[in-house]
């Protein structure tokens, strides 16, 4: 079957990418012979040492296909039913997951906590999680989920993790981390994975992978052990318990082989400064916030977005706000793609000023 | 990595098989270029268009990774959080998925409702669904759930299945077919699949391909498109919306193409009657019913047990019964593999006798 | 035993009041003989009756023992898990309900409309109500749950509510009524309970009778009687259903009966007027709003509300936001109660006024 | 209004009876003056007194309104969602309360153990609660449920409870009481509250009094302390948290009060015994167990029942099994009622001896 898209160059999402060869190779690799179902096997045995040496420690890992399931089963295990769950109220958790959290927790309440550039104010969520304890009437903090990187592309500092994790410590709660862009503001912040999650406070991490070149496979990794107990309950019933699991662990092992998620990471980065320096030269475009991850957000006139859709080129807009497009780059963006795009702005704005002059 | 298990001989289940070369195939032909996420593909509206081909009239398909979400999500759709879900004690859904499919609807009742060859028996069925209708202390019938093949391997005949059916309508229940092993009872029936589920008064079907070959593809399948609507938000909420669904569409394309799904499920079923033949002819050994698809249930003498798992051989015993064993042939089992359990079991049977004499 | 509570005057809550005297007779009266347990006897079946005739309709009426069961009930009827429920965010089932509509709907989504006097403001409700329609990653708008009067008095116009009911009806959204204070409205209003409910667009109600002088008993009213149906099932599957049901329906009865219920309501609403015409006249006192109920608000200076708790008045204060105090009336407030708080307060008014000059 | 019914005699149940005239009398003392709303009142401090005296220890102690409530919500804190609870086939929680259990836990799996006189065989209890332990397929024994005296007036003896208690320390599982007739039982067996409960290694106990002459209250009372923390919220959250918790209280206050409860349930149990007396003289009826609380279940011919009924009696027949009828005798049956219906019977059997002679 052809793929009409093939041809088109499509900024949409990280998510419209392929596969890395790497991860199809692993896949067919691990094909041979029987294996013991369920997470019996060989493979996943490996892909839970590898998060340990990862990490530097003792973790659990719980391998599912999609990142809502990550994220949920996350927080099912760190909120009870009558649990606030502080969140960004532009993070995937609250807008794109149609109640996920809600419907894993049996009901906990998602309350947001705004902040610039799509973070949490740490002392917005210092005073919202005094009020009401051991009130009856009220939910009671039990857990914050911060994205990183976030929804935007910005990616939380380290000190901005610790003081987060800080204020999640004075209250009881624990902290999750929305890790469906986790290598790219890894590689963004240019620090190890323990300092960005574990020695900064964070209790349980959505280890994200599809996004950055893994077919369907993310990483439930569970540093506070407390919370390991159920969730092998928890993943069953809800249908994410792999039957033929090597396939899930054979994408992550080979994800983590030779830093292929970190090079992935670091090429959609590197793609993103490239076409936001391109869009910077283009005056009739204003890049809105920095560039730390692999999305970029900007403000284009209508006329200008019309002749992009018109060229081909797919890319999300009008969605946040009137005159907002974003393009997001992947492990499989190239240069040449993100340069044409550039040179087709750069044209269609040369030729837009000449019919207003 | 190589897989210690590779060499062993391996009927524990149909899902310790790897996945059909065809299906890694589609896996790594569908990667070239960008696709919409979330099923917005041309893989995905193709395999909707095959399944209505397939079932000879419209239908709604929803892709999901197992077979737990599959059937789950089909309940959530059939039943209230008040509703009673029928099914027979030994089922998978009652067994199996760790409560999932009260997770799903919320909590419905599961009432097991017995009958020989692990298939409900109707007139039970019937008299269990006219109890308590409409007194709002009772949990009210809503649905039935049959799985064909059962979970000891018997088939319904389509004789059968309308007799539930007809129960079914009388007591205003819809009926779910858990056809985890579809493809086994189909061969074995030489019926159509429109035969087998809507002809037959089915409403929703969970397709099951993974045990068959697929890598962590089923299919929902309704008959009834009232049911359809919320499905999309059931699936989403669950998280069992895949991202780059393209890759589950494929495997399913190459599963259905060149009826790749019914030679998988014609060689399983032949190689669990070659194995079959050969049980019959060892005296110590008693076969437990009839060998309508891939599963075969014996008694064994304990030695003999014993002796098969020190050489190597893999399968399941003492779990539903002491003495009890259970062969599950797939795919990718092998005549070989068959005779050499044959031999070995011959060869353990004449020693035993000898050391006994 | 003796309530040393007794002595003091409280205004702190409507629910710190006791029961009517004829609604404890009425208790007593029905005492008499056996009765058909949950619902059967001839107490609901008045009961029943006489909302139909309060409703100028055919009604459905379900008796529960709280408000909170009123309204949880309520919505779980009206939205899908997966559905938007649009609410103030001032509103009783957003923050003094401990998630009980998330528990009760299986984890739909509250999404709070902002607007003055604590009403939603029609005009953003209608934007948010059409956002993502369709889009299986974000919960779906099914309902509207607004406050009669609200949690802070005020109340709605006829047309204010007509006009968030054709919000409602262009969105094909469903519109709850929490009218814990319904009374208190209606009598604000001078209208008929028709009119300010099915008559203006309200599908359903919970009609409030505890904190008017009922012991425990509020009555779920659905207008719309496709609604009807499921909540049988839904109050007896959350322990909501009485077996002993002629005495939740004997107080309602009798609240009823001869208008008890408006007399009630309108000697509440007298007695926050004398209140607020009283707080008018001292300096340092400012009212926020208007009173349309039986609740007040209003800035105190600290060394005033110090002052009155030192002298055992019983009211909430510092609660909502520094220096405010909330003030609320019930039916057994006395004219007495009032004025002596006011004596009070301009005594210490004067006194504090001296000691600073 | 009159109550038609008042004058028949009714056995239907034994919460057709209305309510003790003390308890009536206590509602009424209570309402003088203001009250702390949600439990913080006199009442309620005294009540909770009372049964740590009454137990012999610290309880923690939630006033609910119907047993229902008070099952669920017990379950709610004893079982995960993913966990098993243990119950007879015949009890309340299985088949009365339309899935509240499932509901209030979020989908736990009721299993039903049988064993003779409506009780749990405590060795097929063993059984059952070592299948699958740690096995994330299936559902994890976390709870037992006993009723205490059972659904058809059989009482566990503290031996009995003793044993179960034993299996379930052996298995990690907690144990619950449903005690919706619980006086009943205790006067049944005269022994202590504590020896039939705590002592005999109950965790948590569904305390009745609505049966037994209250209006609609019931005590959640839980032995095991870690129990407790999360119970308010899962009662606030659930609407059972009453705002004026007095009146709740002040019917359990007065009920516990110079041992009315027990001398309502020793009258109750008294009147039965006196029916079963009087049964046992005639020869047409079988009686169906021994009599050990308030409920007698015995065989009448056909033409008896129909007699009786047109005669103005009320009871339950044909419910359970063709030609079985159950008598429930309460706190306000009277000999007199008991000894027309022994005349009636015996008139009836003799009269039709003579027809058919």
């Amino acid at each position: 079957m052809e793929n009409k898209l093939q041809t088109a160059i499509n900024f949409a999402s990280d998510n419209v990418a392929g596969v890395s060869p790497a991860i199809l190779e692993a896949i067919a690799a691990c094909n041979a012979g029987a294996a013991t179902p369920y997470g019996g096997d060989e493979y996943t045995a490996r892909v839970e040492r590898q998060f340990c040496e990862l990490f530097e420690r003792d973790v659990s890992v719980f391998l599912v296909p999609t990142g809502t399931a990550a994220n949920s089963l996350c927080l099912s295990v760190m909120s009870p039913p009558w649990g606030t769950i502080f969140c960004h109220p532009g993070s995937h958790i609250n807008n794109d997951e149609c109640g996920a959290p809600e419907f894993y927790t049996n009901g906990a309440k998602l309350i947001a906590i705004d902040g610039p550039a799509a973070k949490i104010d740490a002392e917005k969520l210092a005073s919202a999680s005094k009020l009401k304890r051991g009130d009856v009437h009220a939910t009671q903090p039990h857990a914050v989920s911060i994205t990183q990187a976030t929804e935007i592309g910005s990616v939380y500092t380290l000190e901005e993790i610790s003081t987060i994790s800080k204020v999640c410590k004075e209250s009881s709660m624990r902290l999750h981390m929305d890790g469906a862009r986790f290598a790219n503001a890894l590689v963004s912040l240019d620090c190890t994975p323990a300092e960005m999650t574990w020695k900064a406070g964070v209790d349980a991490l959505s280890f994200g992978a599809t996004k950055n070149g893994v077919l369907g496979a993310e990483a439930i990794i569970l540093f506070d052990q407390n919370l390991a107990a159920e969730m092998g309950y928890r993943r069953k019933r809800a249908g994410h318990l792999f039957s033929k699991m090597r396939f899930l662990s054979a994408q992550m092992d080979a994800y983590l082989q030779d830093e292929l998620w970190l090079k992935n990471a670091q090429h959609a980065n590197t793609m993103a400064q490239r076409l936001a320096n391109g869009l910077r030269q283009i005056s009739c475009i204003e890049l809105i916030g920095n560039t730390q991850s692999n999305i970029i957000f900007c403000r284009l006139p209508k006329t200008m977005t019309t002749a992009l859709l018109s060229e081909g080129y797919v890319f999300l807009h009008d969605r946040w706000e009137a005159g907002v497009a974003r393009f997001v780059t992947s492990f499989s963006s190239t240069a040449a793609e993100v340069d044409q795009l550039l040179a087709s702005m750069t044209c269609i704005h040369t030729q837009q000023k000449k019919e207003f002059a």
